[in-house]
């Protein structure tokens, strides 16, 4: 199959910029790969709310689920964030289609580029050679479960909820991509206080039989999150929920010096979506300085997906290239620097 | 008053061996400031488990309801964490005696120690001046929420609550501390997906009216593990609920480059309780390796609490002294170092 169908949803802020720079490069695979991608482009966030008062338009779920992939911006305004009472907000339309598409599990993977280590607020010795795969639960737990607030504002709930189903499915991936990889899986959580923990930890206990090459670890988050920045690199694989996850991920995108870098995928049984894990950096919208490679790092996720391994592999390729030769953006170097579109346009042509 | 009954509670670990230091050092205290201390010990967590089938055995309850103050070791035993079954655990202890003696309030301070400043895994540059005092809601959200598991084991939930009457007493707690420092205070939440998070903002929204000099900010918990690491010194004080205080606490306990040497208050309407932050440390128990300063400082909390500030600033100047000259335990220098007893009598004899 070399026809593919990509729903892309710019959303907001640096979104449209950065995706529209991850498709310059999809165009260069393209041609040189002999392949098609066809486009259906799909609102969604802030942009959406604006235009039609939702922020995932059935339209655009449609557009998502007749897709081979999904290629996403960013979501988020600062209109919503300092309004608490804001009833639609961008974020639910996301983690709607992340629902609606079954999106439940949400990979990060982390290396540092040798030619950015000095970046990193960490030393070094301390970072050097760390290579991390994050696997968060996405679509369940306190996220997704029941929410309330009482009705004169003196209290409210959120219940987080597991169910061994939903947690089998991911762990299963994660002990897979660990037997692939240094065949150590930590799982992230906080078992001596809730039940839900407990039962992520029993449940991948009796998971592990089937993986007797992979040793399986167990972590307190608390502790966790001393330990990604004190020795990064004794980590190989971690599997953890989704509000763990969220803590975890952005904490541990410090590591390499710019979160500009960190793609990240979305994978459920039938869809799938692709997005830089930065935010939508509003300050920076329409001033062509957004670093498009975490999206373009999205894009070569995308592409081993759709079993395009080649392509993906020149894609990174091209991306590191870029990088050693100082084809950035300002995030990356203050003194010489690229525009977005600059960065976009050298890495489609080394392609 | 010059009369004080101290609650003694060791517990696990290295806990013993460190919390005799501060014993030490308050008897140095009491000589020179003329006060009295009368300890009471009580068996809390695995060693009361071991000894009596529970963690927080009623006698020790009363001593520390008895009390002007509680000195707390540590707790935790690899017996129980490699044991997810266990029904019995050293953490219920702790958690329980929260709960009865009220302390709402765990309070941390970090700074750095300009002579450990390269101990960290952070640059100099990114950490040197950092100051900031983190206030967690230590008795109620997810930790106390109802919590179930299926008898078949196939789910489970733990509900995450919490009341405008729980959320206001440490709320204005931290917007005080916030008007004696650089006035501003960080509200950590996810506002942006959680009920209860939304509650804290339009709770601490209100408060804030009555500290016209207090900047209020807010930081979604994602943001903030970033933004601890990226750049700590834009923070003053941080205020959050208690399962994202325990994570995000933990990982600010990285910067000053010891966990050995951060101190906790836990405060309430009537009690109040200090603690090292480090946990009990199986694998050094015994040794005399482990680092005293974390009790002693959070000694000096206690001191503060009893309106002892002179004695309190003398012994943190005893501490100051003891590591700008080298008395120091092996987790601050591998090469010259002294045993946990000669470092806490160093700092006594100092004082
Ligand atoms: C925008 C927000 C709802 C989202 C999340 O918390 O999942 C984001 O932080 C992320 O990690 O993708
Ligand atoms: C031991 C554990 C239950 C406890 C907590 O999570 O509160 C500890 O991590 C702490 O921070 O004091």
């Amino acid at each position: 199959n070399s026809y593919f169908k990509i729903a892309v949803l710019p959303g907001d802020g640096i979104g449209p910029e950065v995706v529209s720079e991850s498709i310059k490069v999809l165009d260069a695979v393209a041609e040189v790969f002999q392949c098609q991608f066809k486009y259906s482009y799909g609102l969604m966030g802030a942009e959406a709310i604006f235009k039609t008062g939702d922020p995932l338009p059935d339209e655009t779920l449609k557009i998502c689920k007749d897709s081979d992939a999904v290629l996403f911006g960013a979501i988020g305004d600062p209109v919503f964030d300092n309004n608490p009472e804001a009833k639609v907000r961008p974020e639910q339309g996301l983690l709607k289609l992340r629902k609606e598409l079954g999106l439940y599990a949400n990979i990060r993977p982390l290396k540092t580029f040798p030619s950015l280590i000095d970046k990193s607020p960490l030393k070094r010795e301390i970072i050097e050679g760390t290579d991390i795969q994050i696997f968060r639960e996405l679509v369940s737990g306190i996220y997704f479960g029941e929410k309330f607030t009482d009705p004169d504002g003196k209290y409210a709930y959120d219940v987080c909820k597991y169910s061994t189903e939903e947690i089998i499915p991911i762990a299963h991936m994660a002990f897979q991509e660990a037997e692939k990889r240094k065949k150590k899986l930590t799982l992230v959580d906080k078992a001596n206080v809730l039940d839900t923990s407990r039962l992520w930890r029993k449940t991948c206990q009796k998971i592990a039989s089937q993986y007797p090459d992979v040793q399986l670890e167990y972590l307190f988050v608390d502790n966790a999150a001393m330990q990604l920045i004190l020795n990064p690199k004794q980590f190989d694989v971690i599997l953890t929920e989704n509000m763990f996850g969220d803590i975890i991920s952005d904490e541990a995108s410090v590591i390499g010096g710019s979160i500009g870098l960190l793609p990240s995928a979305s994978i459920g049984e039938e869809n799938a979506l692709f997005e830089p894990i930065h935010g939508s950096y509003p300050q920076a919208k329409g001033k062509g300085i957004a670093n498009p490679v975490a999206s373009i790092l999205s894009t070569a996720m995308m592409l081993d997906y759709l079993e395009l391994p080649e392509a993906a592999d020149k894609l990174r390729r091209a991306v590191e290239h870029a990088i050693e030769n100082g084809y950035v953006t300002v995030d990356l170097n203050t003194e010489q620097h690229y525009s977005t579109s600059e960065v976009g346009s050298f890495i489609a042509d080394y392609i």
